[in-house]
């Protein structure tokens, strides 16, 4: 009988790190966490990175056919982080060929959106689909898109940064340094600000969390629903023209923001319905929440690149 | 020896189509021209169009390996034409269905813009490219997306509408029933209508052709240049935010207003580059005019779809 087949999953994040081991159904085992902070230098956290992998190997009850791992500004073409933001070392780190030194199992490395979307494909909603867009609704906004069944990365590994497209021009200010981003309305930062403009203009208290809005819409506060119905028009109306480029099968919402559900959902959708193009109204996408949204979709994202 | 491998070309357009025998470099012979308009029905045209790839299997001096055909609407993934505007037969009209069960080759059917990307990628400036995106710019804009070295259709064939993106919002009316539509900036329709607002604000007559446009930019006319510089700017802006899905290497420009070439690059590479967002800065990708620009890439693109 084959041995059972099995991916190390890595979640790279600015304060943990969590590493586990996962089947080809996407049961998780064997998961372990490390403080990203913890280490001087990206060389150190991969000495330590190196020995999690080699313990797991050894002690997985199959074969491990590769680690996957999932990082900020990972590039599934490079296997490099180049200068991110959010980690502790600044510099251009060769992850992939880093780790590859210390162990024996090939490594992949991307960033945290597309090992979402790769997770969805294999254990989430995306089951079967060639042409779907995963949307990461956190403190950025992210995007993983699979085109003819394939993670689509661009010639650079740099494509799908649809927090970036322009969503108002001339908008709120983004830290990339341009207006307007669909980032600066549709992620937990742009939501709190359009939050508080509206709370502030009705001589309330802003709400201090993302999570709250979504709190507060349950009880029916109708500010918090107002939040949503603005935030849904702005995304909803920047989907249909990624739609006019794609036109996947569906676009599936993970993340903080997603938890919201169809307070975001549906407000979305209807942005999403008006303004897309006529030819596409007969075979509308499908906008849903993801099917991850509770599990350990990092790390189960970082293996699926694998299998 | 192994016998020299051809495809049928078919430009469907129209007011005519043409058809011809297209060799793996991209030679093409036996072509002949059939007036669209001609035919009563959409099955009396494929009763003649079968006589003639018949013709050319009997006579073609290796094996025909299948039939390509670009049509208006034409969708890769049905084989059908969904009602086109265009054409003198407004049903639903399943192509490749119809015509194969007259012929024995395989047939594919796709759109103008698709079928020119496809060209472009065998016998122009894409050969070897994974990533680029071919814009015609004739009297629409239409589009064809590679993507990890495929042609991106999404999930209903009907992906790659960049001449629907908006560009302007609340800008001018579109056929498709929204405004401000890149086709209605950046189409020869769209540079003729700039024109005659620059040309009538300043008491002049306006240019009667797109390429009455390119003639005068040609002599150093300011007002034509103008006309240049405001197209580029949309047309620059809008690809930015394409490029943030899609980050190909390339973006290649086809058709009649591509024959402007540098008075159209150059404004539209500065907008591009000034709106693109800085991850992208380093490998910026090419804009470009197409390879096949006089030569007959509609027939030679539809071929290249069956290599």
């Amino acid at each position: 009988m084959a041995k059972k087949k099995y991916a190390i999953g890595v979640d790279m994040g600015a304060s943990f790190t969590k590493i586990g081991l996962v089947d080809e159904l996407g049961n998780l085992s064997m998961d372990s966490t490390l403080n990203t902070t913890d280490f001087k230098t990206a060389q150190d956290f991969v000495n330590t990175l190196s020995l999690q992998v080699q313990l797991i190997v050894g002690a997985a009850p199959g074969t491990v056919v590769g680690v996957g791992i999932g990082a900020p500004n990972g590039n599934y073409k490079t296997g490099a982080i180049n200068s991110s933001a959010n980690l502790p070392w600044k510099e251009y780190i060769p992850l992939r060929e880093m780790l590859m030194e210390q162990v024996d199992v090939p490594v992949l490395v991307t960033n945290d959106a597309n090992a979402a979307a790769k997770g969805e494909l294999l254990f989430g909603k995306a089951k079967g689909m060639k042409n779907f867009i995963l949307l990461t609704l956190g403190t950025g906004v992210g995007s993983g898109i699979v085109a003819n069944g394939e993670l689509l990365c661009g010639h650079d590994g740099l494509a799908g940064e649809l927090g970036h497209i322009i969503a108002k021009p001339n908008g709120r200010p983004c830290g990339c340094g341009r207006k307007g981003c669909l980032e600066t309305y549709a992620s937990a930062t742009g939501i709190l600000n359009t939050a508080q403009k509206i709370m502030m203009a009705n001589g309330l208290i802003p709400f201090q969390t993302s999570r709250a809005i979504t709190e507060a819409a349950m009880m029916g506060n109708p500010m918090a629903l107002e939040v949503f119905n603005q935030t849904g028009k702005v995304l909803g109306k920047v989907l249909a023209h990624v739609h006019t480029v794609l036109s996947p099968e569906a676009i599936i919402f993970f993340g903080g923001l997603a938890n919201a559900r169809d307070f975001l959902l549906v407000p979305t959708r209807k942005a999403f319905e008006d303004e897309l193009l006529f030819i596409y109204k007969e075979n509308k996408p499908e906008l849903m929440i993801s099917g991850l949204q509770h599990k350990n979709a990092a790390i189960l994202g970082a293996a699926a690149m694998v299998f």
